[in-house]
């Protein structure tokens, strides 16, 4: 394995594991960054196009969030990486001052390009896939742009360019993500290269390096667990900040949590772990035991704009605003919520504002939403710190 | 004219004139309601279903508004006023606790239901109009609701009652808004009917009278000055709280200031004048010279969600930020105003927001439009007691 022999400091960067529960195998960390500290576990919410939909940076703010992600592959269609570092980063062209993650554009290159994260992951995968797809060799991926049809190539080389001129605080590797439907032989054989993809990272990484970002190792396997532990013990060997779990996690709960399970103690234990992707309230209490420290999902923002509301104790985790039982509800979402979008406004008036088609309900289910997440995340924490992670499940979570 | 005898006291509303500029006409005041009071001149902000497109409470407080309006006519098809009656009115339902004002649904009945201000006020009928009216008698209107297809009635008895269970501070009559098409014949019998409807809201507010709301005559009479000067006398001599101009106002800029000359001193000087429907920055400079207090438009917010941004001393009162000049930008919207959407945003990411279909783009601007009216407003305010509206009005804008 170790025949990379490179190392890479990240001296303005830390992770740091401040408590850990024996009982349940959950941990609390904090994770610094130039932008600021995310304390873990924690919840990155998706801004995909430089922006997180319907939500100013205020809005996220207010909602008590630490930290977002951009999608390097939209903005390397749109308006593109090189105009964003030209406007100062994205951190300045989002007006967004805390700590930034982006990825490395794989994922949406070999899911077709529609930036949504759980069809794919969760092997809801469909036959629309990859259409846009041209070419996976060794050197990388030729994709068409959704925008324009452009021919483009993402590789390593470049994916850790684009991530560079973005300056998110933490970056990815580049990857292949395997689809469900795909062979173990068509995994191993892509797991190895997205190693080698790994090295060329760290070495284009490497060359441009100048602190102000935190390189992330991912690992793949799909559903196989020896493919999952070699990969893992690749990415634990290797100078990354962090470790991620990324690809297919098979079509059930019981095969997800098994595969973080299968890698739980080859991770490497003082950097922070990331699960791409994932992130239902029910996935943040189980994967937290397996060591996971972050989660990110399109899911709080997405269902808002379907009228989905995410709620303490509710069945499926919500509430759906558009059911005509909510139709002369007073109550708010949530008056124990020390914010305007949970407590200020009927049920009533929000199903009022969906069936009449009126964009302000995107803006207050979502930013309820993200305060939602954010107030489970601080939940989780201290229940960790107690012990007390299962008592608070039963709260959150009605089976 | 005075066979009504009926005496109306409005105790919890007050108008004051705090000063008449003798040069320019225009005067300064300050409407007193039971939700505050509102500085004159002054913009009321259109949020048609019960919210102003695209921006919260909070939003539209923290670019200084100090009053909105709500439409009767989209309020009684969805949710209907008796659902808006029942969660407590339309200040608790939509969480506004500042003055707010309600139409009497008339216009949109008219105007075929499509809740547009300028094109039917400005003669820009199209032949699509009234395909939802089904008839007009002396009783009231027949229109198909444009939610469920639904035969529905409004009348000036109906009219008052959906007001009074929507609760705004200030409401208006029910009066026939004859389109740019129709000839002098029907405009003068369709005035005439106007007065009478005024006369039985008349009765039906003082019925239902409980100090919370102030009632508006209208003054009609299309383009012909004789019938406004008539119609104008009639709204004078009776019990109103408040004087609106409505209805047609011609072609041209020339024929609607004309109009508001035609009828300027026949105005009760002591009741606030509003004209419905009319807010471009250019009608703001001079209207107010024809003691015009208060304004409406949906322009604001709508100019917003294509892109445009109202911008002092720019052509046509706005720029472009679709225009592809933007695309790198670096300079925000007016760093000089006191409010992060104008202040925190380059020009290049808000185009970038609209090229990418990202819905934040139309928060921001539509935000910035609306504060950017509210500066114009206050400095209107300043520039008539200063005796300066020439000067502001060069600054505003280039003609």
């Amino acid at each position: 394995m170790s025949d990379y022999t490179k190392n890479i400091e990240y001296p303005n960067f830390d992770f740091e594991v401040t408590h850990k529960d024996e009982k349940s195998g959950a941990r609390v960390g904090r994770i610094t960054t130039p932008h600021g500290v995310v304390e873990t576990p924690n919840y990155i919410f998706c801004g995909t196009k430089a922006s997180v939909k319907n939500l100013s940076p205020t809005q996220m703010k207010e909602a008590q969030t630490d930290i977002i992600l951009a999608n390097t592959y939209h903005l390397m269609i749109q308006p593109k990486a090189e105009l964003v570092e030209k406007m100062g980063g994205l951190h300045k062209f989002m007006n967004w001052d805390k700590p930034m993650l982006t990825d490395s554009g794989g994922f949406q290159v070999f899911s077709m390009g529609h930036g949504t994260c759980a069809d794919e992951i969760k092997g809801r995968n469909t036959s629309k896939s990859k259409e846009s797809l041209l070419k996976i060799t060794e050197e990388g991926a030729v994709f068409k742009s959704y925008h324009d049809g452009q021919k483009l190539m993402l590789n390593p080389e470049i994916s850790m360019k684009l991530q560079r001129q973005l300056g998110a605080d933490l970056i990815m590797q580049m990857d292949e993500c395997t689809a469900y439907q795909v062979t173990r032989d068509y995994t191993a054989k892509s797991m190895e290269m997205s190693m080698r993809w790994g090295d060329r990272s760290l070495d284009a990484f490497d060359e441009m390096h100048d602190g102000s970002q935190g390189l992330y190792g991912i690992i793949q396997g799909g559903i196989y667990h020896d493919l999952r532990k070699t990969s893992a013990e690749y990415v634990a060997d290797r100078p990354f900040f962090g470790t991620a779990v990324g690809g297919c996690l098979g079509g059930s709960d019981d095969e997800m949590y098994g595969i973080l399970e299968s890698i739980q103690h080859i991770n490497h234990p003082d950097r922070p772990i990331h699960f791409l992707g994932i992130g239902r309230i029910k996935d943040v209490f189980e994967s937290v035991k397996y060591g996971i420290d972050t989660f990110d999902c399109v899911m709080p923002t997405r269902i808002a704009r379907h009228g989905m509301a995410l709620m303490k104790g509710a069945p499926n985790e919500r509430i759906n605003l558009i059911n005509s039982k909510f139709k002369d509800d007073p109550e708010p979402l949530d008056a124990s919520m020390d914010i305007s979008c949970s407590r200020d406004y009927s049920k009533a008036y929000i199903h009022h504002l969906f069936k009449a088609g009126e964009m302000l309900a995107y803006q207050i289910v979502s930013q309820h939403n993200v305060a939602v997440i954010n107030q489970l995340m601080r939940e989780v924490r201290e229940a960790i710190k107690a012990g007390t992670l299962d008592e608070l499940r039963k709260e959150w979570l009605v089976d």
